[in-house]
């Protein structure tokens, strides 16, 4: 299975499902669960330090002996550092996201480390493959978290980016299903990177109250948000009808900045601690679409499940 | 070739393709090449007054012996005399949307006709099931014109209805080529309704400037707009512009209809007069995908034939 596929062969996993690096969600017991699971793990380093984030790293190395990855938000004020440490590490794939490819991709891959970037449109993806990266994660609207301001789903952007680039695009937004998966290489995806889905996991560091929220989850829950800082799809909960109700009332990015940092981090205060109210919750439309907490594994071996019996029926359709 | 296909044998057509209605572009020119090319073609009368959708079906009658269908917006102004004409011109489909379909599907069955109402959410594919219809399309968040509120896209959508209900689904929004009907048959349905593709055919009654701007657009160029009145995926011309800045300065909804209604249609000066400027242009976020003007006969075949290539590619990716 998959021994065609491009995905699997760049980073030596058995399946072409790429776990997203998550605020407060994918530590290493996350991470190193998909890795052993086939998958790739990702630890996100995006609500870390660097101390925290060398922890993390070397627990996931113990945890498993597959690849995994670190992802990391070049916007973030210790991404200079947390580059230093996954090259000390020899991690094997870094995730970059919310910056310029340019910055690192050449100093990584001279240390023998893939390079994948995350883009939310086609001239963004060819500005990734100038710059070098092995792949592009290419995500639609209906991702949770930080998001592109064109607002183009995942079932524009997948067949636009995979006619921009030549090399192989993997799609997210919107996948937590085996159909799901097999739409995004329908499209002409060669891997899918599966956010949302893995935070109702039992690995996940999500607050147990952030999970079942998710399982209860239904259509309409989340909404594109903060349009004016940077657009980010959001449970729509106490938080964000505060967020909406300054926005309708012209609130400027500085009130809005601070509504977010009043105090705490709103990310860790929902995420992490478990407020489900007043924290920040980032989230994907796919919680209509789960119901119940797996463990990794089972989540890997439920998509692929599902994927393969559609890819079998499917002939069948086209009759 | 789809023998097995639901909406084929429901609607007597070849390919499971219906063409959107769309206003001011879809008359029974439109709908009468594409009935005869194998899908389903329909008028959209959401632009016309009683005495003029007479005549398009009559037109349309006279130039196709094959099924074709009517789409009514059930909030529009003339749509109880429209269901009036279609009964007594026995048209063979009916498309109802933006209403409440337990008004006239009854009523509509009983005279033999078949009936498909348009949601945009699982919710209201539940309630369009209880109320007899034979089929819904689920139209997706990237999807041109009037849009639903919770801005689910049609990656998500899909598998939401499919799962919620036991009658035929028909995917909508983000649909234009072959990748993606067979991305849309990978999440459930069993056919597709195609809208923004058919403006930029030989047969579309849309200017030719609208043509132009469509095989000229590219990502980003559409943004879902009016979300105070109802949804819109408009394109980012002067006009919207215009709603944006008067929407960012907190106008009512009032001050929003005044500029959509200053002397004249909007949409009817946009697509049909071709002040790509000044007016409204109903458009979805496939624009980017779309390079040239075709006859409705070519779309539908450069579709299948992608479609079939597609599909028959995918097990060797299985694998």
């Amino acid at each position: 299975m998959f021994e065609n596929n491009k995905i699997t062969s760049l980073l030596g996993i058995k399946y072409p499902i790429i776990q997203g690096g998550m605020v407060w969600v994918s530590g290493w017991k996350l991470a190193s669960a998909v890795s052993n699971a086939g998958g790739l793990g990702v630890i996100g380093a995006g609500s870390m330090n660097p101390a925290l984030l060398l922890e993390h790293i070397e627990k996931c190395k113990k945890a498993t002996c597959r690849p995994f990855g670190v992802n990391i938000p070049l916007i973030y004020k210790f991404s200079n550092e947390f580059i230093d440490i996954c090259i000390q590490q020899q991690v094997p794939v870094i995730i970059t996201s919310a910056g310029n490819p340019k910055i690192y991709t050449e100093k990584l891959k001279q240390f023998g480390i893939k390079v994948i970037h995350v883009v939310s449109s086609a001239t963004f993806a060819q500005k990734a493959e100038i710059a070098g990266v092995d792949a592009v994660v290419a995500e639609g609207f209906e991702a949770g978290g930080h998001n592109g301001r064109e607002e183009t789903t995942t079932m524009v952007l997948i067949p636009s980016v995979v006619k921009a680039i030549n090399i192989p695009v993997i799609a997210a937004g919107g996948i937590a299903t085996g159909s799901q998966m097999l739409a995004a290489f329908a499209l002409g995806a060669e891997g899918v990177q599966i956010g949302t889905r893995f935070i109702a996991t039992v690995e996940s560091s999500a607050h147990e109250n952030f999970k079942k929220l998710i399982i209860q989850g239904n259509e309409g829950d989340t909404m594109l948000t903060l349009k004016s800082l940077v657009p980010t799809r959001l449970f729509k909960n106490k938080l964000y009808k505060k967020i909406e109700q300054a926005e309708m009332n012209g609130a400027t990015s500085e009130q809005l900045k601070q509504i977010l940092n009043e105090d705490e981090n709103k990310a860790k205060l929902g995420i992490f601690d478990g407020d489900i109210e007043n924290g920040m919750l980032e989230v994907g439309q796919n919680i209509s679409l789960i119901s119940n907490i797996l463990s990794a594994k089972e989540v890997i071996k439920e998509i692929i499940k599902e994927f393969l019996e559609h890819g079998n029926r499917l002939p069948y359709l086209l009759k």
